[in-house]
């Protein structure tokens, strides 16, 4: 039996009494109502997660990157090479990608994650964390796979596949939080990822391909229109039926036939902040895909999800909306890796924070403002 | 003859030639062209505001809460007494307010500047800098006047005290820098101050009151009402004419008629960041009031501007699109004290430290993609 399975069961819904305490206290702090705006909504959900008001303020936080490749390269959906993913992580690992200058800024820890990368990762020097036991370095070597196939032609992915790198996300996050992490962030790096994540929301939301496919990293219109025909294909071949609610498709098949290793890992990260009760910050579009995929296997993940960005993909806005998030920053990245979210957590510590360190009007002898 | 009219002397533009250096770096970054989206744009501004690529990442950076008083209160602008701006200033030096918070979360010093606060603040025992001299601490007095006159029925301060107060913030910016800091963040504390700093934005763009004044901390219809007449009537008696162009205007005098100390304080940082050459992030109304007077005065500091968050008043938009900014952030914050702008910090590093930290695609060893 995976183990997500028995994470899943063991759920518990955020803690909306929590989140009411907390909107009381927001009153007696020493400001007018309502002044520090999406602060305060975000504070009062950070303490229904943690049950508890204050919330702590999550000093330690982690941005796991989650490296997979994709089969369906091969269709030309990307204008990059798939050698590029297997590059970029070895980037991560010495430091010269924006995830890791951005996460350097706001204070968190990068972890990469080698879910399914299909080529060599250049440098070998770098020491490596098995999938299980030992505390988690920069790397994490847990490859399912060399790749997913190509959701064209065949499933991207066996269902035992899909179990494991739902697992590695789970294992990752768990370990984390263990170690003192508490605030995650997702992150991933995959040449062509946004073509399974558009057709992940498409089949789990049953909308058509074209309204939730984007441009990924810029493509032209021609390469555009091969895409959303790439993603129709794949989604005829696996006989998903775009009409049917999201509680009657079997969430599980659907990440199978369609990927990819990251996406899952990333709903496996989602599943362990949850269990974990922590928040979650979620990235672009390939994060909101793992997210839709966490929330289909296990509701009571819904609380637990914080959308740092808004993408520029509008497969990211539909899903939001399904999943009622609103992304704190709007910065026009469209880039992955977790930047976008990352540049989110300090607003995060900050929703805590306030609820936490500042003064109320009586322990500061402030006058309250009278109404007029 | 006021220190402030010799920096603004010899001030000189941002160097626009850094910002294409800049904006030809991004290109050699390991990202797809554009993929960092605001943080591309942010980061070629820091290049031209330094004068060279990369800049400099500040990780000193210093929030100076100015506060005052204004006689106009008495028209009962405002639901808060006087009081509160004294109470405040003792709040932030026991670090109970928002702000306080906020900077702790994004690293950067709280530095509470007295430039006109009318009554007194309670607790005595905080050592206070003086307004020149010795290592800034937390707190300056730097007191001109206990609170401004009613600018409805006087002038709100004289020539004097308005060069005065715009020194003591050119000269708390100019001893911070000696001290390390590489960015300023605007903050201002003030009971009733979204009313001076709308009747400055409607006299130096020459809009009418009704256009520009906002509900400030939260007012009614009826009060709202009451503001536009205020600063209607401030502004005949005043006999500023609404229909001028800001060069004809004598910004100086427009300042000391409408006030106030921290406004005046405010325009006086602008100056200062931008003969240390260095980057300043803007609060909401308050500070735009600011900005607008210190480019009033000295066109060559518009370039050093960064608009850190969105504010809900009306007269802020109208501000920030005659200096051409657009806001990093927008939460829905409406507190003043630097908050917003504060929040947008860790931005502001992380768009210098892409360009400075980042590997190439040549260093990295990473395929660049092909146009398709």
């Amino acid at each position: 039996m995976a183990q997500w399975t028995e994470a899943a069961a063991r759920l518990r819904a955020v803690d909306g009494a929590a989140a009411l305490a907390a909107d009381e206290r927001q009153m007696l702090l020493t400001k007018p109502a309502g002044a520090l705006g999406r602060l305060e909504a975000l504070g009062s959900q950070l303490a229904a997660i943690a049950r508890i008001v204050p919330p702590p303020v999550p000093h330690e936080a982690a941005v796991v990157v989650f490296a997979g490749d994709h089969g369906v390269l091969v269709e030309g959906v990307s204008p990059w090479p798939a050698e590029v993913t297997a590059q970029m992580v070895a980037n991560f690992l010495v430091g010269g990608a924006a995830i890791n200058v951005i996460a350097n800024v706001v204070g968190a820890r990068v972890v990469v994650v080698d879910v399914g990368v299909a080529t060599p990762i250049p440098g070998t020097g770098v020491p490596a964390a098995g999938a299980s036991g030992g505390p988690i370095g920069r790397f994490v070597s847990a490859n399912v796979r060399a790749g997913t196939g190509n959701l064209v032609i065949e499933p991207a992915m066996t269902a035992d596949e899909t179990s494991r790198a739902i697992d590695v996300g789970l294992s990752v996050a768990l370990r984390l939080v263990a170690e003192g992490v508490g605030c995650l962030v997702t992150g991933d790096m995959g040449i062509g990822n946004t073509t399974p994540s558009a057709a992940l929301i498409a089949a789990l939301l049953g909308r058509p391909a074209e309204e939730v496919t984007g441009r990924g990293t810029g493509i032209s219109d021609v390469a555009w229109a091969k895409k959303v025909s790439v993603i129709e294909r794949a989604l005829e071949r696996a006989r998903l039926d775009l009409g049917a609610e999201l509680s009657e498709a079997e969430p599980h098949a659907v990440v199978a036939e369609l990927g990819g290793f990251e996406i899952a890992a990333i709903a496996g990260l989602v599943l362990g902040a949850a269990t974990a009760e922590i928040p979650v910050v979620l990235d672009g579009v390939i994060a909101l895909a793992g997210a839709l995929v966490a929330v289909a296997l296990a509701p009571e993940c819904k609380g637990y999800l914080v959308a740092g960005h808004r993408s520029t993909e509008p497969g990211a806005s539909v899903a939001m909306a399904y999943l009622g998030l609103e992304p704190l920053l709007d910065l026009g990245l469209r880039l992955g890796e977790g930047t976008g979210a990352c540049l989110a957590l300090p607003l995060v510590r900050a929703a805590a924070g306030v609820l936490g360190e500042m003064a109320t009007f009586d322990d500061a002898g402030v006058a309250s403002g009278s109404v007029t």
